[in-house]
């Protein structure tokens, strides 16, 4: 399961009650942040989330809404005693980023980082991976995908008719073949077919584009953009959507239920637009901070 | 008069109700800031404050907890339509710290930097001074000193006594010798003696020196740290003050009213520790963010 918290709605400024928008994914005790604008810390402390689990940083580009409270998050994991590595992905140029983050620090702790590129799976741990994609943006910016995948289901029944001893069990079920006993047990003989795993995608400051939509095909959870609630030629001009854009997007992209963020500090109540917005799509959701939900495998 | 907002009473690391150190000082439609942590544009917004009427912002140092939320600030500024220069004035090497600020943002508008020395007069408008003065922390630290002159009274019996023309009184209120009609009016003939101005001082992250103390001498307001309430060894170690520390210096510094910021995170509750302090200096207030006061000249 995939713990799902947006720390901040917030584009472009960060308001009294607003966070910069940020994700935080928890996943068997890692946590994984998405941006980290101005404020992140403080809101990750409002939550009551712990700067030390932090594993991963994905940055979905450098504009200073999504990066600004860098500096400060590593100063106070710094501060704290955090000893252990840190990793920072991004778009090209991310060393350098965190190489001057650093600086502002001191940061004694390891960092180190990964250049994204898309369609790429550059995480992977236990059952989870991460792919980065490619969004639209004034300038180069990144989705990130995160995939559970889930096992298929062992079947005890067979594997006591094909009479398999009780202590292979455990490794066939992880896909293993067994070679013992001078006979060969393959898993395919005791597995059932795939099953469905947990999809969450997030992306902000982009176009909508048909790149996007098949990257997040299926999620369970999208979180996207919406900047502007319905002015689509003003979203164009910046390079952002708004959220009717987002809304037919993930119609499109058949997911499962949508999370608007990134407001405009314009777009003052988003909940006005929910009504509009699930005309389009019914399962969008206008969260305010703090938003929280566990991502499990459905049966 | 000087309008003082105490945005952010919070050292090392911002809470979810406490912003990081910072003050506003208004006076007479320009702003100056002392201080910029990581969340003082959102604290600006939360007290009403106008991000474009700052003039100047004075650096105390470089730690992360006093200048992170510089880039965000200057990206804020500069999103609203700033064209008008900015000054920061801070300890040598604000002009790199600046520059490399400006390249996160992107920041078009004019961004000038004074390097700031002990005991100099820096900024001068209207009858408003800045005196920068040493303090003693771990790295090169400034406290900041503002004086608001105020202008002798202007004797009217005298000037009417020596006949002096009511088309030169202004001239003359504002310190001018005014030759005219073959005579010459002095000013010191219809001023009163010197009167007191204002005085407002400001220093954080320093050990309580007698330097300090004879800067800061007679302020209407001295704002100094309280890292911690009373543990003198903790804060020698680290290069701070404590709370009886600094009411010490104040009742030695005869200033009128003393408020007291910079707060550890571990330092939950201050206002516990408002009885012990007065004991030692009355006049001692442990605000919270968001205290304000509007200094005046006194009768």
């Amino acid at each position: 399961m995939l713990d799902v918290t947006l720390l901040g709605t917030g584009g472009v400024r960060p308001l009294p009650d607003r966070f910069l928008t940020s994700l935080l994914v928890k996943y068997r005790g890692r946590e994984i942040l998405i941006d980290c604008g101005e404020g992140t810390q403080t809101a990750m402390r409002k939550y009551k989330k712990s700067l030390q689990e932090i594993d991963l940083i994905c940055l979905t580009h450098f504009h200073g809404d999504h990066i600004l409270g860098l500096p400060g998050l590593l100063m106070s994991m710094g501060l704290e005693g955090r000893e252990k590595t840190l990793t920072v992905a991004g778009p090209k140029g991310v060393g350098e980023i965190v190489s001057l983050f650093r600086q502002l620090g001191p940061v004694l702790f390891p960092v180190r980082f990964i250049e994204v590129h898309d369609w790429q799976e550059f995480y992977r741990e236990d059952s989870l991976s991460i792919t980065a994609f490619s969004a639209l943006h004034s300038t180069v910016c990144f989705g990130y995908r995160f995939d559970v995948s889930r096992s298929p289901k062992f079947d005890r029944e067979r594997a006591e008719a094909l009479q398999i001893p009780l202590k292979y069990w455990n490794r066939l079920q992880h896909g293993e073949t067994v070679a013992a006993d001078d006979k060969i047990y393959y898993p395919e003989d005791v597995l059932g077919g795939p099953r469905r795993g947990i999809r969450l995608s997030y992306y902000t400051d982009s176009r909508p584009t048909e790149h996007i939509a098949a990257m997040v095909e299926g999620s369970d959870l999208l979180i996207g953009e919406a900047m502007y609630p319905d002015d689509r030629e003003k979203a164009r001009e910046r390079g952002h959507s708004s959220g009717t854009e987002t809304a037919v997007l993930a119609k499109n992209a058949g997911v499962r239920e949508l999370w608007l963020t990134h407001y405009s500090p314009s777009f003052v109540n988003p909940g006005e637009c929910a009504e509009q917005l699930r005309s389009i799509f019914a399962d969008t959701v206008l969260p305010s901070d703090g938003m929280e939900k566990t991502l499990r495998f459905s049966e």
